[in-house]
């Protein structure tokens, strides 16, 4: 039977969803990935990843709802390159209330943001606590698939900068879709002076700092998607799903005390 | 190959996109209709027709490109309906706004709204020209589907009133996907009063109104889903798809003079 | 006595006026009609209408207010001509919740736009809605005038496309203020390659776009006002009073169930 | 021949407009004076000052032009009460934002609010600014009419608090329009309380305070209209009128460098 | 014992506000302020008013209290000069609207803006009635120091027209913070054209305008600060201490009926 | 002599300011911090950590400006608590943004955000590439004080949860403001169910959510404060500025391409 929220009829919804029930929104971006990648790609990640965490998790007695994508989010780092789709802060910020105000009239308490894009992350944030706040609604925001790091798994020649269209991700996308990956395409471009920094870094250090895709180069790409196999792509994947799985067993005994929200801004 | 904008990689748009290609935007809803079909009833209407027309189209010499979907919109009348996710008016324009700014970083001018819920239709039209005058684009928006009115074929007892959960979208639906359909819980609820008045209506009517669903009755249906078939709604989906390639024609040919777009609200 | 809501005192309209009042909006533009018509066309068509509405109204036993003209509303298409006032779209919307939530403080519940400018046309229709929605009104929105159409009376030259500065409009114009109108300055500008398209059109099509009005010209105007007179004017506006106040005597029976509205966005 | 701005005609704005034109927007209010005055007052006085100013300035050499009034503004202090009709601030800001964006593609660089209401004025101030910054005009605010103080015409027995519905106000409504004039209800509802503070007051005090008209007794007047006369009102009327006649002389011969305006917020 | 708000816990806030405190916000600007004075003229001037302010009110039986510093104000009329820090009029708006909200959860219902900026104070007066309406606060706009005004005291060689880095604010500088003064560097630049009006005026004339600082030259300083010394700077700022304490005085004893506030914009 | 920006005159920002200089803002929080420590907490540590950052910059050869403090953040989990001042994540969103614009008219090119207050940490990294992109601007966010994590110095007993009011903020504000700090309301309150989870998490996990601080019990306390001392206090602030000063010295050689920006949203 469905998992697919969407695929209910409103009254079902009344009678299949209940405060216990837990909603994954995949959401993703439309953007420049370089020569070798399709604009789909963190949207084709975080679906993929949905569909396969959600069955997964009702087998292990989570009831666990697939929301339907937002494909489209804040790559305001690609703004400058043909094919880029994106939204304003303010508007996906906009966007992400009003879903959470629908979540808010169903049964359900419970919302992940499954989340393909980097650029996503820091708003979603945010909105965590904004639908706490005026909804009262339990948000939880993860990464659609966490990948093994300092294993030698992420990207041996990356020195750890691939972020975008990197070892990793280009791997994930042979494993899903093929079809879509241009490997004589691949180019290495990694900004290598970001490893002289120890405060100073993309993820994980003290100090953040904005950047645009084509800051590091015209290709936009931000790490070495050379030697990039599906078969990595697939290990990378089933790994990050079988970390998933256990987050999303974390959030099914997770509790805060229920409140109502006020709505207002 | 691909005909799904998303599915390019950034550099390819610049490639294969012109002036003269038609992006299709698939743009629907997720919102309650009633007992008997699914909340993603208008996204998936909207979606399964530009899955048809672009390659019919692009068979017949157009240009075609899908875009993805716009799965949520303005669903403000079932606002008060468990599962209905909707987006505020002004979050839908921003959303759209910044869409049209997107595009026009692509070579494509054309740019088209293939709408599958009622409820867009006017924003739509705002944003027909909001886009043209911001961003220089050649905008469009159609319904998913034109339905033979008044041919016995849109629903016979619904006295011409069957907008929501009636018996055109319901068979439509069971052609798509039937087992998303619950006939059993088929039940007419028809506003007769309507018919009454000859300025006051739904649809086409010199005078128009704002309602919610509810204000018609508790099942928020606005229709007849009595009788509902598969055949008549694979008739109906592809007399529909029929009159999208002949409005397709006319967009391809259709032009109006370049300008430049001041991107000021 | 007066049937101006802004001529009574604050105290009289809690005694004045009750749900079945029906409070009457003027609203119009202010912009560019080509060289021989006004800026103030649309105000003025939407004022003079409901000044002949409400007092006719009220010997049919409705009770019709007519409440302060809104002159200026949402002229983007004509933003590149001089003279044009206009309001951003989200400007416009704003200011329509401001009247829905001022007015909602009334015992009145009906609520009716009369447009003179088809440019507010789809901003209307989505504010229908969102005041109901958000102060539980009846709202209505309605074209000043209905325009007796295909039969030779709608500017016979003009191809069905005399829809800014046409036959039609000229001749209301020379109807109600013969001063404001230069003859000598009269000039055919009808976009005939419309003619050549089924689907896409300005009005009543299935597919709608964007067009701003210098899309077909320099002179702003759509229509041809060659063989305009004051008669003819007076005709088609009379005939609209007439078709008016049959649609008021339909919405004064006209009804849906109270709702307080939740006045959140 | 028109004074009236929106009586030309598009091109003919480009002729007869030019750097030194003056054009006066009345701007009033739709809001509760009071169980004696009507709604509209302010709306009525602001544009009876501007019908009066503009010829007498034309006569004078001045290339003064009436735009459309702008009846509804800011009257939230008044929000309580039914019939009252008001924007947001923020509704306003935008609005006027507009107004000045659209002034700004014509010849003419001078914008003069008239106002009736004092409701308004802050927000008046905000704007004149703002939209010299923005557009490059040459903005200024001014009552509709200066009320000679301190001369025992100013309402004897108001204490100096006649700022709503009180003496002058009611005595130049009964100059313009007797008809809307309630005597029988005149009651004297005057804050005496005031007249203890030296720094905060209503006008022209170095402390400022947000009052809402409830706060000072049911009635919503502060001032006394006993005693109020239409002779009174016209005296009241014309003495305004002459000092507008010489502030409009002042705004004709002031200017400031020419600037471009960024056009941003 | 603190008077800085922020310097009690919160639970303390709960004990010691009563709906009889007074809490005084420091509010200025981080401007361009000529080649003499430092941007942080007004914000410094604001605080250390209130810090002069609080102890000597609480002294007199005032529970007057500090609230931090609103440095950056909306000083879009010195856009153009480096250095000026300022916001937009919508953001300042939006952040005093958050402060009156936040303020209305504690016991206080006094609120105090105590502005060093000139630019400041129309935007206060729309907000003292935004917090009114919404919170149901008491709200209060002052000076944060009242000028001896024609007394010789406030710029001889200044025409009244010394409102910008002019004698009276440079000796104020100079007495606060001597070390950020630069005598040498003192220009007169007063704009004597403005003495030839009597309705047009910067302060408390009849007819406002909208001027940017560089309208009246390059220095951006309208006054003149020769002749400006520490000992006029101190006794400039002692009058403005004493006027401030009567004007709190006043404010203590001040009251408006309680109201609830509607939260809504 | 004064290395805070706004204590120079404008013109000297242009004489002053380079493209490497590197501008600090400390921004803070005004917000309730359980019963021991003033709602000042986070304002006062960003303050602190900035003066003792840029002497000891510009001591290193760095071009280091202070500029004016943003005591009021995103409190919003504290929304709750009385004397908590808050600004919503729209308003501070275009608060930065403002100030983004302002510093953009400078010379300077880098800008540093100084961080006190963990609620703004996802604002900010917003804000880093909106300010990247709109004015070409380098932008960076750090927390005020890196805390040595994992050496028995981060509060032993806190299990890695003291996040609010613990032992590390606590024994801070003991040596900065002594007398602002109640040891004798010192109470723990560590959230220990957080310990059960592996994915979810405050800070560094993959699985982000969105709490309140009432969630963890009505003290509003997320830490434990016993054993708090400013001698441990002292060190911890020691530790943070000598991180703080390695981390200026990479931002000081960081160097991204110059860029204009397009200021659009």
């Amino acid at each position: 039977m469905t998992r697919k929220l969407a695929e209910l009829t409103g009254p079902q919804t009344l009678e299949r969803l209940t405060a216990d029930s837990v909603l994954l929104v995949p959401i993703g971006a439309i953007e420049h990935h370089g020569p070798h990648l399709p604009l789909i790609t963190d949207a084709l990640v975080a679906e993929a990843a949905v569909e396969a965490l959600v069955p997964a998790a009702v087998q292990a007695g989570i009831d666990a709802w697939q929301l339907p994508t937002l494909s489209i989010g804040k790559s305001d780092e690609h703004h400058w390159a043909s094919g880029t789709l994106w939204l304003n802060a303010t508007t996906l910020f906009e966007t992400l209330v009003d879903l959470g105000r629908s979540v808010a009239t169903t049964p359900a308490r419970k919302l992940v943001f499954v989340n393909g894009h980097g650029g996503n992350v820091a708003l979603l944030q945010v909105i965590n606590r904004e639908l706490r706040r005026r909804f009262g609604l339990m948000v939880f925001s993860t990464g659609a698939l966490q990948i093994p790091a300092g294993t030698g798994d992420d990207g041996p020649d990356e020195l750890g900068l691939g972020i975008h269209g990197g070892w990793a991700e280009t791997s994930i996308v042979m494993h899903l879709r093929p079809d879509l990956v241009h490997p004589e395409l691949f180019a290495r471009n990694v900004p290598e002076e970001m490893t002289t920094y120890e405060h100073i870094g993309f993820n994980g250090r003290p100090v953040t700092f904005g950047w645009l895709s084509d800051d590091f180069g015209p290709s936009g790409v931000i790490g070495d998607p050379t030697g990039s196999t599906a078969e990595a792509g697939k290990a990378l994947f089933e790994y990050g799903i079988g970390k998933g799985l256990e987050a999303l067993a974390e959030i099914d005994r997770f509790s805060l005390p229920p409140r109502a929200g006020s709505g207002a801004p």
